[in-house]
């Protein structure tokens, strides 16, 4: 097989890339080593920038977004049980938009299929070939059989653990990170969301957030212990620990019902430097990972993608320079938005190792950010994204 | 003897008390172990905040400040050479004022001389006495002669090291603190400062920063390791370090000359909680010190001693309510001063022990604070004193 782009992994960040790429009549081949159902059922993220909102436009996949999702105009931070609202949309006059990132994959998944591009699913054993050469290719088993496909360039949308970061040398990458000392336990629920916002809760038996993905379906989370397990929680343990950290009235009025799905994602901060290696282009959880608590995962991956489509926009009109600053590029946003999510991190939870001091310099944080208009739009202005 | 308020300590706390409470014709006596001369060779802060402006020129002793002190309405940041300001006027509306701590204490020693009021210097063993009670008092050797002062009130102001926190039951006071892994080399010289405004500057070789007393006077400082001593440092080595750590354009025009003083300073955070023990309250270094980073030390002592003066007044006018709130009243902002001092040094400074993610996101937070106008407010809004 032969194309322009060959596309590894068929998350959000891989078809929103072969979409841009398609409707711009640019070839691509996606590759997948999951199966549609197992890509579809990873629960993730749920708040989209307006600039993945414009992306998702671009390429004809935002039809359903705009009916079904719901536009956020402000948060609530929950401190020990009083809730604040940051006004996003008097803040920095931009809203967010609530819509699972289940649902982006699914549209995108659909508008692939209508387009007639082709994505190969549960492809075993995918490699990447003469990364530093104009000609590179992937290797790959299909039903048993070896496949090879020939490109001008891989882009690497295949996540943390994928093959595309790892086909790096490690003499030719850098990277960085935190773990965190906590994780987060997850339950979605058809249940009506609590509040029409997020609620970021902060207490001292840890975080909570309440958000939602529809009118009817809620996803909650609280922040437990490295070591627990789902098994550890059940459905009555969760809604109780999280009736205990937000605030009197929400507890009062949440609607619990049984958990469709339950995990408990560990946080991690990473980043990968450079995203380029000769023909091979990362983006999105390839190159790097953020905390949730800021919801900047898949609007990264997003702006990374947003980027590289321009870039070999550009390339086949004859101008290489954008993808020559593709790395560069993305990294200013993804450092940004990495702090933001570290530090939304740091100020929202709750650090078993901490010290007295460091525990009243959260206090602090939060009292002075909160109190301040300042403060308020620093939150605002990254948490809707910052400008490109 | 017998007063209203004894004052223990001659800083600029406890002369700016004193002066502020004969103006209110409430009377008081200072007492402090050293002489006048050490007091007044004691190098300290240089920048004064509006609301510490206000206090002096309402104790009648600004007259000097607002002739000799120099007005600054804005900072330069300068990141690996490179500067941007910080236009605090344009910001705030508020500027800061360039005055010695020194000149300062001189002008308050100046206004208690022509006031007449008591003020006993080389006073030793001074020891509190029957806080818990409505009839406080000192005893304290003067010239070997035993002696007493009988009062309502005691002010503990005699800074980090003196008797007054330490005459509070330990399990009555709580203390938070942190030692920062790093101190400060300041050098005083009588030469003309390289810049009209304060540059802080952040260099991978560490922090520096170029201050100023008065037209002819200059205070630079840089970051050295804690172990350092004074006499590893000669002035060249000073000036050539310094030299390195500025923008280059900063260092070409930098007039060096013999030191005058030379000094290293630990940094440090702490705070004691709360600020009175029955009849004793603490204000400025006796209850909570700053790493020097934010410029808050001289002022966050002038904003508790402000509070005090206005709640004795009250008390001898028959209302003892901002007594019994003055502790919460000056935590509430002492901890978020102690916030911004520890935030400005961890922005600026080199910590060795720094992971390269915890290295970018230093990074990441310098180039999101600068190149964005909320972030330059919180920094603006903060250097110049949150409101009271």
């Amino acid at each position: 097989m032969k194309t322009q782009v060959a596309i590894v992994g068929a998350g959000p960040a891989g078809l929103l890339l072969g979409q841009l790429l398609s409707a711009s009549g640019i070839d691509n081949i996606i590759v997948e080593q999951r199966s549609p159902d197992y890509v579809l059922g990873r629960i993730r993220a749920g708040v989209l920038e307006p600039t993945a909102v414009r992306l998702l436009e671009a390429c004809g996949a935002a039809t359903r977004m705009h009916r079904e999702g719901l536009p956020h105009s402000g948060v609530e931070i929950a401190i020990n049980g009083v809730s604040q609202r940051i006004d996003l949309l008097a803040l920095t006059g931009q809203q967010v938009m609530v819509y699972g990132q289940t649902e982006v994959t699914r549209d995108l998944m659909d508008a692939r299929a209508a387009s007639g591009a082709q994505s190969i699913y549960e492809a075993d054993q995918v490699q990447l070939h003469d990364l530093e050469t104009a000609a590179p290719w992937l290797s790959l088993n299909v039903n048993g059989q070896a496949q090879r496909i020939d490109c001008d360039f891989i882009a690497g949308c295949d996540g943390f653990h994928g093959v595309s970061r790892a086909s790096i040398p490690a003499d030719k990458i850098q990277t960085f990170e935190r773990i965190y000392p906590f994780g987060w336990l997850g339950v979605l629920a058809d249940v009506p969301p609590v509040a029409d916002e997020l609620i970021y809760a902060r207490h001292e038996r840890g975080f909570a957030l309440c958000s939602q993905r529809s009118k009817t379906r809620s996803r909650y989370y609280i922040q437990c212990d490295s070591g627990d397990q789902v098994a550890d929680w059940s459905d009555d343990a969760f809604w109780a620990e999280l009736k205990r950290r937000v605030p009197e009235d929400v507890a009062a009025r949440l609607v619990t019902g049984p958990s469709i799905e339950k995990s408990i994602a560990p946080l991690r901060s990473f980043v990968a430097e450079p995203l380029r290696f000769g023909r091979l282009f990362l983006a999105g959880d390839a190159a790097h990972i953020v905390p949730p608590t800021g919801a900047k995962g898949l609007n990264l991956a997003a702006s990374d993608v947003g980027y590289l489509w321009q870039a070999m926009c550009d390339f086949y009109k004859g101008d290489a320079l954008g993808l020559d600053r593709y790395s560069q590029q993305c990294l200013a946003r993804i450092w940004k938005a990495e702090r933001f999510s570290w530090w939304m991190t740091g100020l929202l939870h709750r650090f078993p190792a901490h010290t007295p001091f460091e525990q009243r310099m959260q206090d602090a944080e939060l009292d002075y950010y909160l109190g301040s208009e300042a403060g308020r739009k620093v939150i605002a202005e990254n948490y809707v994204g910052l400008p490109a």
